[in-house]
């Protein structure tokens, strides 16, 4: 059966007719059928002139809109008729598979949660980062949900994007590292350590010990593990880092004609490089713990990255990434020696 | 005066031959006069045949090594006649100004506290990452001593760091921002959101909010303030994607001859490029905090880092780089409303 994805359409920087390009894109490469959630005057306008299957893009009419910079709580207890709310909303009732938006991303999660819920026995639900490394994608979870966080928290984002990795990815038995400032398992701080401790009890996952920032894009680690502080930070350095790079490369090349000459010889090289290094490959990050199926994209992202967001959130209800985390946490209950893997209010 | 620097001759990755070779272009560079101090046959033997004025290069011999994943407080405790250890210890005899060492970074700080001690007033020593960035040096602190902290510890951090870029980069009121994962000073886990409220309360510093992970390569600030497993991810996670991002690149460029073709047009370009970003030019990271000038250098450290970290070593020396901390944290004291300044104990 045809899977049936919520968009967001208010949500992002760049306005709903890019986020409305990024649904047609979808719509015409697959059999996926969407409802986009916002001013339908807005939105009939932006579908205007463009060919693509009507019967498989609806709308559903919302007076309001949360901002990006809007604090999430109030803005969820405010704003019922909002895009995101009603998004949630429609997928609670069984209406949609899973939800995408580029919207202000606490509201998202919040609202996520007030609508599905935790999945069974998750503490903390989070959202799951995914980086570009020579060798393929890599996971990195917490990104931002969870800033404070206790060892099993740590825990069970490893278990969540194991999980996806699996499903999403094809890795049998993900390598699972965590985050530290050194390889050896006495290094980070407490709640590494601590964490650290957990994981070394489990017989099921395949956890490989702390790993380093640098490790991070080296490929060698499927799941990067961290609290939503740091794993932030890591995000919108990494973010700011390859802008500054390419921009520092770009001044030093415009210096000189035979430079700039150059650039052009290398220039399907360098288109290379950056489609590969694209956030828009994956379009956004998944939201994991939920009852339910989400991801958050970047708020600048364009109608590429939300095609890929929405055919990600499509494969992620296809393949029940939900039920094979449960199934993961089971057998990791069964097996001796485990971290308790209940504990929702700790 | 000509300073005096210790150069641990043993540290790093690369061995004796690279260490001392930067000795012999900091001396030729400047007035400054050399210990180096290690194994006086390799060393004797790395000074062989090379020009330099030999008034200025002298050899303390050292009989035992601290190796790079040595536990620091064991390796401080039994290795007595370790070059890290005699180095600090002629520090404490006033026998030189500043120390410079490439090996293990725990045990040089936690050989530093022991001979030369804390600041007065100051609870942490810690490490001052310096970052290249698109307009001019910016330094992260802590780097890596500090990894669990409470608010005071990160405002003195701010302090320090602040002292070190008035004295050595020549910013009048340099600008401190707290590393976050939002702009608004509401965002962020606990410790950064009672760092802030600690930060708000002083009149004298230049202190400019939360920033991100993404603003540290912009260039629009000049200290930021984070605990050291924070610093020391963004620290490693920054060098394993600068070098993803230019591996990356490579392979592309290799794939065609046109493209490798352009890339040998606009060679000069790169290498200009790979000069600003290099973390040679600074040579290192310095330990502010002590009763005492230290510098920390990378394990990698090729020659021209440690000339570099050598002449940053005098410098801070030279320009009394510790009373220009006591005095920031003298005037935040008589200023009104300002947080604690003692608090060795907590």
């Amino acid at each position: 059966m045809a899977l049936h994805i919520a968009l967001d359409a208010m949500g992002g920087d760049r306005g709903p007719d890019e986020l409305v390009s990024g649904a047609i894109q979808a719509v015409c490469a697959s059999d996926i059928e969407i409802t986009l959630l916002g001013d339908e005057g807005l939105l009939l306008n932006a579908l205007k002139g463009r060919k693509y299957d009507s019967s498989r893009i609806h709308i559903v009419h919302t007076s309001q809109v949360i901002e990006m910079d809007e604090s999430p709580f109030d803005a969820i207890r405010k704003k019922k008729d909002s895009s995101i709310m009603r998004a949630f909303a429609l997928h609670k009732e069984g209406k949609v598979d899973a939800v995408v938006s580029a919207g202000n991303s606490g509201a998202t999660m919040a609202a996520a949660i007030k609508f599905l819920g935790r999945l069974d026995s998750i503490s903390r639900p989070g959202i799951a980062g995914i980086f570009p490394t020579l060798k393929g994608p890599v996971l990195m979870m917490d990104v931002g949900a969870n800033v404070d966080c206790r060892p099993l928290h740590l825990y069970q984002f490893g278990v969540m994007a194991a999980a996806f990795s699996q499903v999403l990815f094809g890795h049998e038995r993900p390598r699972i590292g965590l985050l530290s400032i050194g390889e050896e398992g006495g290094k980070g701080n407490v709640l590494v350590k601590k964490t650290h401790e957990l994981f070394q009890q489990s017989n099921t996952l395949n956890y490989i010990g702390n790993v380093e920032g640098r490790d991070t894009f080296q490929g060698d680690v499927d799941v990067i593990v961290c609290d939503g502080f740091v794993g932030n930070v890591c995000l919108k350095l990494s973010e700011g880092l390859a802008e500054a790079v390419l921009g520092m490369l770009g001044e030093e090349i415009s210096k000189t004609i035979k430079a700039k000459l150059g650039y052009l010889l290398a220039k399907d090289a360098f288109r290379s490089f950056k489609k590969r290094v694209d956030y828009a490959e994956y379009g956004g990050a998944p939201l994991l713990g939920l009852n339910g199926n989400g991801i958050i994209c970047h708020g600048r992202s364009n109608p590429t990255a939300i095609k890929n967001a929405i055919r990600v959130a499509a494969e992620m209800a296809r393949n029940k990434v939900n039920d094979q985390i449960l199934q993961l946490l089971a057998v990791e209950g069964e097996t001796q020696g485990v971290p308790p893997v209940t504990g929702a209010s700790s």
